[in-house]
């Protein structure tokens, strides 16, 4: 047998799961090979209309042992021989009813087709109600605020609220239930064979920045708060779990069954779960004093901060802060924007309205070379919108934004909230209107860095990740301008699935420490934006004018 | 011969001269002609780069003849005979410099393509410097402010400020010019037959809206001020004039040799002349207690209120008054909007840019397919912005714009304040943009009617006319239930001309006075929005917030 030099990461995500196989010395990626979801795929057990996104667990179990499979032979036979361990990230909160031995209710025959025995994906938005409701009695209710380590508010994307929606509506569900498990709970269980939902080593990373677990009151919310938001959860907190690890650890070892479907040696370490960003966050590199942004659709921030760093404090507005979420024995810090490159594709859609609605209807041209010619325009506004924008000055009194269009998540979390232009003139154009957009944006993430750096938490330093990060330069020189800071983009483009890796590398031993397999696997840095001090300058007094125009909307609107 | 009957009204726009011959007996239209400038066609004398804009004395001359007898014929033979009398209106402050004798200098050879010899058409901007050495030396040169009576902000549009650049930057026509005169004084000189400049009757409505001329100073700014500007203005002002007159006065008798080009009798009532706006409030059925607004790309709107009503006191923040600028023994007051219709056409150059451009280039179709194409969406993006505007709910929560993307100008002129849309989402349409910005205009004009209310005139009814009133009945809609009053449109859409030909009546003596000549020629209605209620009531609590958002931006813009 060869030397146990390769660990797999396995990073779950919306539409598809990734499987890459790393080299445990240096992290190279030697293979990668990508599944999606068969039944999610054709649109089964979801409703966009009313937000429902649910996902089967055979989608997972079949997608996962092909896209392992599939990366493993890319590399020569017995290549599996090789492998140390396996790490997994997935999305989140995404939990699912199980019952006693862990099994997701939805695998049992009388509830194959039910959507409420899988797993509600993160973004699945029905427990919109319950969520208002967890957030009123948390600061109503007479005792602690147990929301005060995930920021104070609540979502409809987490947990509990998840939980109560499921119970309320559907109580075949709520009776088989023994437990609950998060996505990244279930995988390593599922991998190493766990038959008692007891002995399933939850993730701290979820558990802490989703499910309202912290020390300070010994776990879970208490009893008595959780009956009061809904009586059908009776019982239900000592069935969960107290304790929690941290994705360092190793959750056990492969199982026989797992070992034979995936052609793998049994008992390799098969690493605690956790979240893709936090995961992401290692993979890219974090370290102290540095954020991490994962620039999409909006951005999950992440930070590490030591015990003495925060000193025992909260930090007032941010999202979470959660011991050992992101690495062990550093406080994981958890922010986000809740629109970025959302902003920019709203106003592509404001420009597209014309073709796709009076020109889609012109009966000059057949249908197909309308859509055609819409699409080829389409696709070309954003780097018209840039090579224009780039050409105009920066100037303290020009066009001003605010980002706050899907309101804003971090600082000061407050849904309702919106956004604005103002400084509008007969002369402005859809370029002048782009760049106050982006230079809106970059103000919401120096927004973030300044609360953090006010409540303590040094930021030196930004390393980004996601398609923003990779595609868009001006954006990112615009965000490295504004937040007077290098920002330095990961290379990797995989960077959550090499995070589960360097865990997977340290739960199996390989290294002393998943700093020691961080620092020799992590990704380096394929670009790195630093700021020009000149518009800095500017942008420095544009970001006070932000700021008064964010408190006016905020006040009135 | 017949009995004389009718009355020629003659109209100078920026591109065109209207003639209208119109029954004096009931306002009748009789029939209308309408010849553009010929020289201003071809772009002579004008450089759009620096906003050039100037019309040569022979392009009136020669549109003027073939409009009026161009009308004429259209009726039958001898009807010549029946015109008692001709008014004239002009847009300005248009001036031209004049010899001794009143001829415009571009009439003499050696000036004959010089364009300093020629009228500084109303839009030419030339004077900007000009126009803020003006506005600094009006409020810092120790003596009265002369701009009192016009609002206190002079505009590069206006008399002195167009002078003053001639002056400086043509020492020839400096030279030769003996006096100036406005468009609206030179017409009926040039048709009265005027060999002497100082015999020239001037209009009050441009002296005093235009030229700082009031009796209080005893006519024009003190010649210490004026060469306090300039020292190449010494000597000018005892050259101009001293009296102006009210459009109903007769500025003398048709000159035989117009008689004969123009196919009228000789001797004929020509009116003193006045400008478009005032003459059309007129034509419009301007009375007490009733807002007149021409709205088009901007808008100006005109009152009359009794010299009891004023007080003697300066109405707060509007652009002038002037005593019978409009009616004799009326106060003229003179506001308006920088930007009106401008507005929404700013919005669709926004939503067309991906068509100019991106579709433009696309080289998947031939150039003329494309025009034609961009041609055909962009004429639709009106009626489908305001036909989906119309489905949304009318709400205080909504998005809501500041109108003031040209600057403002009134209640106080303020050139340099700017535009703002708040409340943005990723769910805000371009419908919701653009109905934004209707009643964002609707809340300009409210705060017109307002400050006039304010300051103790009031307001009954609006009476509308121009582009916008015509055409767009949402925008008039949603103007009605924002000034939660009537608006009455005017029927006719040659309302300048016909108050020209209600002033020729009066000069000519077929009534006793404009109040009688107006009374049976000004036109009617031809469409009434009224306020809805329900609307009115949540425009009123919106408008509350769009005055903080003017503060706001105003303060930090």
């Amino acid at each position: 047998m060869e030397r146990a030099d390769l660990v797999i990461g396995i990073d779950f995500g919306t539409d598809s799961v990734r499987a890459v196989v790393v080299n445990a010395a240096d992290g190279r990626e030697e293979a990668t090979d990508v599944c999606d979801y068969p039944r999610w795929k054709q649109g089964l057990y979801c409703d966009p209309a009313v937000n429902q996104f649910r996902h089967h667990p055979l989608d997972y179990i079949e997608s996962m042992e092909a896209a392992v499979k599939g990366a493993l032979a890319k590399l020569p036979p017995g290549t599996g021989e090789r492998v140390a361990g396996i790490g997994v990230d997935t999305t989140g909160s995404t939990p699912c009813a199980v019952d006693r031995e862990g099994r997701p209710l939805a695998l049992k025959e009388e509830f194959a087709t039910n959507p409420n025995a899988m797993f509600v994906l993160w973004k699945d938005h029905t427990a919109v109600r319950e969520t208002e409701e967890i957030n009123y009695y948390a600061r109503n209710w007479g005792g602690r605020d147990f929301t005060c380590y995930e920021g104070g508010i609540y979502s409809s994307e987490w947990f509990w609220a998840k939980i109560m929606h499921v119970y309320r509506h559907d109580p075949q569900v709520q009776r088989a239930a023994y437990s609950w498990l998060e996505l990244c709970d279930w995988i390593p269980a599922l991998l190493t064979g766990a038959e008692d939902v007891h002995a399933i080593k939850r993730s701290r990373c979820a558990a802490g920045h989703k499910a309202m677990w912290h020390p300070d009151w010994g776990g879970l919310p208490d009893e008595e708060f959780l009956v009061l938001l809904e009586p059908a959860l009776r019982g239900l907190r000592v069935r969960l779990y107290q304790e929690t690890y941290t994705m360092d650890q190793k959750a056990g070892g492969l199982s026989q069954e797992w070992a034979r479907r995936l052609g793998l040696r049994p008992g390799i370490a098969v690493a605690v779960g956790g979240f893709d960003a936090h995961m992401g966050a290692v993979g890219g590199g974090i370290t102290k004093a540095t954020l991490v942004k994962i620039m999409g659709t909006s951005t999950c921030d992440i930070m590490v901060a030591s015990p003495e760093e925060v000193g025992g404090k909260l930090i007032k507005g941010i999202c979470g802060q959660v011991d050992g979420s992101v690495l062990p024995g550093m406080i994981g810090l958890e922010a986000g924007q809740s629109a970025y490159g959302d902003v920019y594709a709203w106003f592509r859609e404001i420009l597209s309205w014309p073709l796709k609605t009076l020109f889609k209807k012109n009966p000059r041209l057949d249908e197909k070379t309308k859509d055609l010619l819409i699409a080829e325009v389409r696709e070309k506004i954003f780097s018209a919108l840039t090579r224009e924008a780039m050409e105009l000055a920066v100037d303290e009194n020009s066009l001003l934004a605010l980002d706050w269009l899907n309101g804003r998540r971090t600082p000061d979390a407050d849904q309702s909230v919106k956004g604005a232009l103002a400084g509008l003139t007969l002369g402005t154009t859809p370029a002048g209107i782009f760049r106050a957009l982006v230079e809106a944006t970059a103000f919401g993430a120096r927004a973030i860095v300044d609360r953090f750096i006010e409540e303590g938490i040094a930021i030196e330093q930004v390393i980004a990740m996601g398609g923003i990060a990779k595609k868009n330069p001006f954006v990112m020189q615009v965000t490295a301008d504004v937040l007077k800071m290098p920002i330095k983009v990961v290379r990797s483009e995989q960077a959550c699935a090499l995070g589960a890796a360097i865990f997977a590398a340290a739960a199996a031993g390989l290294y002393p420490s998943v700093y020691e397999a961080q620092a020799r696997m992590a990704s380096d840095f394929s670009e790195a934006y630093i700021p020009n001090g000149e518009k800095a300058e500017i942008y420095d007094r544009l970001y006070k004018k932000y700021l008064l125009l964010g408190r006016f909307v905020e006040d009135r609107f």
